[in-house]
């Protein structure tokens, strides 16, 4: 008779597979995390909070490792001061690329494209909180998140033609096509204009306009609600999103088929029957 | 000299694909159909019209055999009573589930992904009445049909994570985000929450809203223009928008460079032709 | 050692890659261009601008060859005497192909598909401005545009279904619904309506609504911003958006990384950059 090695294989595979992050210490921007909801604050205020290559790779580099962490179940992206993001800084990234060959200007671009492949990769759902400039890199943070709230006063701007360079950033001409329209997207991308938060929430860019003072509130209530929901089955939904994205439609209805038949023998499931049976709420263990 | 077989052929090739369904008598919902437009009503008003086991397999069963009954050339799909449909009944459908194994499972998702797929099969247009509530499957259903009138107290939720389940269910995560925006399908798909009336013709999701007292004659009344027209022509663009879903642009135009071609042989074409000549109106005869 | 041919390389490449056509002399439309800026005017007003088989092959001949004119840089298309285009003439088009066999008709919708293909494979943005009957193969010019201005009493109608004819023509049952919608799509195309311009703006068609005596200023002010842009990285724009149609979104982000790798390395990265530091504005130089 075999031995019974399941037990030994399941905790290899765990400690793969389960390392927490709540207690992440960042070193290029702000991380905090309260039961699950895990909030990221860009935190360079004075100069509408840029990006430079070292937030860049930290940035990628803690979406990769947030595919294993089970204690991190929504998180919310936001910037200090009144202002979302206002992309590669200019003195610190565009300067220093000026000067760069070939191999180096791909590892850069590869970099910044990791780094929406790490969000759009990650289970945890993603909830932006746009104020203020929201521009190149920054609003490619936004779009690459899986919903946005913004307010009346955001500028959002792709503004990479401005600087000489295309649309095609870090899939902005895959991914705002299928957020705001064909149309509407080539004409963002083409001018580099800044869209006010109205206009961004009518196209559909914006979820929701909050007042600024209540908008990382109002976004972490959304990532709360989330996060206290059936968390396997959310990092299933965002899974699928992402994966049904140029399937064909008899194709996707069968992966859905398949996934949702295996979200049917979670405990979440269960839970959710029972408590509606005894007409209480349910109690999702995200599981 | 080889007998010429043709007339054999064309009689059993036509015996195996003009299957009338007009007089159809429907067992778990309702079936009217007038000179080539049919109603389904749903039928269980006391609980809002949730699908069954039962009702799921014989709507399957129908718009599979739908495709080869060429008395129906339109489809109004609608709920009795002020309300759509809740989608899969708790008792009847969820507390079975809870129970079940994998191959049961995904046998059950299989039967509900089969509905979608026949419906977006079947070459007649399919027009989805929407009142009161849509839920769930109810959702679906009308996400599947081409097009949805609305009433501005309809309340659509694709409530799947409420039950504790993923938001991929029956082709959703491909099928809404094309419908109203990536970033709007993943919020509405996420959090399970209600969308009314005015919302969801806003983002595209209903085509008009209309008051309910005369929302099953307004959907009717374009299945009627629909069924009128040149249904040979209608049921290849309904073929087209399935089969361009996820070709590139290219490819996309020369499918439908053929199709086209094909069209312009139709008698349907001559008839528009000719009408136009005599300055009167086409009767199509939809072939 | 080996000789050096680059020279003579560079100039045969040259020559079959840069031949201008700002001077082209148009025959079944007009034609002018001004720095940099084309405008292509349906001129046959009486009747709305209809096309016929030959301006049908000129524009997809011109087209075809924008691909190598270095001089054209940005396209706007419009039609003269307040209407845009009426489509493809009824006596001099649809008569016609009426009589025709197969053959002949595909070689038909091809020639027509072909004109599509070029305008979204020319590196040029094309900006479509749209003031009153914009029907049958006119809507599919203006939704074969980057872009598009149209006014309040426009009236665009993909009216193939008017005429016998399925929806999917020139690929419209793949481009319309990314640019509206998959529902509003369908219903426009199934339906033949006319969309006034105030609708076809709120759902995206039109990127604005502009008056009638202003639109082609308007139009073409849009046009001579991306004219005097960065050309060569609006040209990669133009290319990302078709290519990454049908991509899915992992592989669209490396595919644009290479592009935007490229881009770093075009003059015009450099210009924007020192132009920043010295706080002026960038004279870009397309390349």
């Amino acid at each position: 008779m075999a031995p019974d090695t399941t037990p030994t294989i399941n905790a290899a595979l765990m400690a793969g597979n389960r390392r927490p992050l709540a207690g992440y210490r960042a070193t290029h921007f702000l991380w905090a995390c309260s039961d699950g909801v895990a909030r990221i604050t860009l935190n360079r205020p004075e100069r509408k909070n840029p990006l430079s290559f070292e937030s860049y790779a930290e940035l990628r580099d803690l979406f990769v490792a947030l595919r294993h962490a089970h204690d991190v179940r929504a998180i919310v992206i936001a910037g200090a001061g009144g202002n979302f993001c206002s992309g590669g800084d200019v003195h610190e990234i565009i300067g220093p690329l000026i000067a760069l060959p070939a191999p180096e200007l791909l590892m850069f671009t590869r970099m910044t494209g990791d780094l929406v492949k790490a969000m759009r990769h990650c289970p945890q759902p993603i909830v932006a909180a746009v104020d203020g400039v929201c521009a190149g890199a920054g609003a490619i943070l936004a779009m690459a998140s899986d919903l946005r709230y913004g307010t009346a006063r955001s500028k959002t701007a792709f503004l990479f033609a401005r600087v000489g360079l295309a649309g095609c950033d870090m899939g902005a001409c895959a991914m705002l096509p299928r957020i705001v329209g064909q149309g509407r997207a080539a004409e963002w991308i083409y001018s580099g204009r800044s869209v006010e938060g109205a206009e961004a929430e009518r196209w559909g860019f914006f979820n929701r306009l909050v007042e600024p003072d209540a908008l990382v509130a109002e976004a972490t209530a959304f990532a709360r609600q989330l996060a206290d929901g059936p968390a396997f089955a959310h990092s299933l939904t965002k899974s699928m999103l992402h994966q049904e994205w140029a399937m064909d439609i008899d194709t996707a209805i069968e992966a859905e088929a398949q996934a949702q038949a295996l979200c049917m023998l979670t405990e979440d499931f269960g839970h959710a029957y029972r408590a509606f049976a005894a007409k209480t709420k349910p109690v999702f263990e995200g599981r």
